[in-house]
């Protein structure tokens, strides 16, 4: 059904997202060989055996010598070294692309890095989890998803072409954007409920100094909200210190927002507060036409 | 297995809550006759038909007069006109109960309205959803869910254990708190996270003005984090307007914490960053230890 696109791959970071991809590309014959670098060996020899890539090296220079592309799915602090010392050792017309949650930094800081002979083209694949780690990994985990390229006026359309044409065939839907814009749009949708979601957590914490029970009366929506917050802290500290400015714009936002539902609610305006969570309602209900009213949840 | 306990049931408002009441006493044979009120006969009808009363009636007056227990489950705005009314028409010794999502007003309400030789126990399962009505009723629903009942000083103590037993018999987990504690811990868990939950939901549709392909974006946790803004803007605008010192105490709080946060990305302090984060993390972890990792989000 798929053909081979790329014969050499090299998979930097072989984690959740980079061991999903490996598989994603061996399930489908996409890829001629996979290569997984990282830093730990029985990490690497693991992702080995659940078949997210062929082989493993340590050393990264000469791993990515013959890849024609490479993966780089490290956390976004460590990306742009990771790039650097890729391109460095990369082969001439090798394309370079990753899955950071954030773009606009890493998208120019590569574009300054790997010079005319490398293609650095960015990406978002809008899947994940909260788990960390190849053993969460799946073939499947690109299936339906978002994934956002975002090319600078610097991006090698020939290889903007074939990052998209690989992403397609791991069963994603492909959205082009700008870095700036996916970093705005990813604040809102991503980085600021995180926040929000560990706001809530320390709120019911805290809250259970004055009255001990409410962690007992914990269940459905608070669970399903507060989910993210058991994500890595590490992570997304570097995600929301590389995307300060749209994280911020998109909190004063929230605020606005949450302050005329409250307002309505402290000046007991029935008919506000029903007009202001109604239009909610029928945002969401019309983003989720199959989610209405399928879950338990709590009231 | 079970024993009944109690003889006439009569069920105002056979909704998702109390239809799900009247099925679960019934497939524990708990009750000896459940009667369904309301003001719809094709709706009751359709209740009886679920299995989820034995019959019904329009007439809230005469409908009750047999009853031993009444379980009020109408939308909180509503519930203390229906408990006066009960109250007028029912025999002595009945208890009435309710399910209302807040319960200051409504306990110290009906203690106000039952008079001496009616009871009055406030109540309020942990269970529920964004669906309503009684074709989303299950007879499990309250299996292992919280099950808060609030007493006051004026409450009956031999009508608290009647309740108590029955609601443990449908398999919930009671928790007893005085009202006002209730609906502080509810505000924390439940009201402000539906707020919440609607205003990140309008923050999405208004970023689309500026960014159209946001709503391309979604998936995962933002699905999870919002699900609770589906649900009726009626009901919720009752709740909240029944609860707005602990809803604006709750909100003030979060604020504070979120706003921690943010702080910590605006000076790009990262270690205070990842501290606030790692708190969260750490408690929803103790929480749901189950649940990390365990199911597939977004980044």
């Amino acid at each position: 059904m798929n053909t081979r696109q790329v014969d050499g791959i090299a998979i930097i970071g072989v984690g959740l997202i980079g061991g999903s991809f490996g598989m994603a590309l061996k399930k489908r014959n996409l890829a001629g060989r996979v290569i997984g670098i990282g830093r730990n060996p029985e990490r690497l020899q693991r992702a080995a055996e659940l078949g997210a890539i062929d082989s493993w090296s340590t050393e990264l220079e000469s791993a990515v010598r013959d890849a024609d592309l490479i993966y780089v799915s490290t956390p976004v602090g460590l990306e742009l070294d990771f790039i650097r010392r890729a391109a460095t050792s990369a082969k001439q017309g090798c394309i370079i692309t990753d899955a950071g949650s954030t773009k606009g930094e890493i998208c120019h800081g590569a574009d300054e890095l790997v010079g005319n002979s490398i293609h650095f083209v960015g990406a978002h694949p809008m899947a994940g989890s909260e788990a960390t780690g190849v053993e969460a990994a799946h073939p499947d985990l690109f299936v339906n998803a978002a994934y956002v390229l975002t090319p600078t006026e610097r991006t090698n359309p020939e290889a903007l072409a074939k990052v998209r044409s690989l992403v397609e065939a791991v069963g994603s839907r492909v959205i082009v954007m700008d870095p700036e814009s996916h970093d705005r749009c990813a604040a809102v949708i991503s980085h600021l409920p995180h926040l929000i979601a560990a706001a809530l957590v320390s709120l019911a914490q805290e809250h259970s100094l004055q009255d001990p029970q409410v962690l007992d009366l914990i269940a459905g929506s608070f669970r399903d909200m507060t989910r993210v917050a058991s994500s890595s802290p590490v992570l997304w500290r570097d995600i929301c210190l590389t995307n300060i400015e749209a994280v911020e714009a998109a909190a004063e936002h929230f605020k606005r927002l949450l302050d005329e539902g409250l307002r309505a609610v402290e000046s007991e305006d029935a008919e506000a507060f029903e007009k202001w969570f109604a239009r909610a309602k029928e945002t969401r209900d019309s983003l989720f036409p199959q989610n209405q009213g399928d879950k338990k949840g709590r009231q």
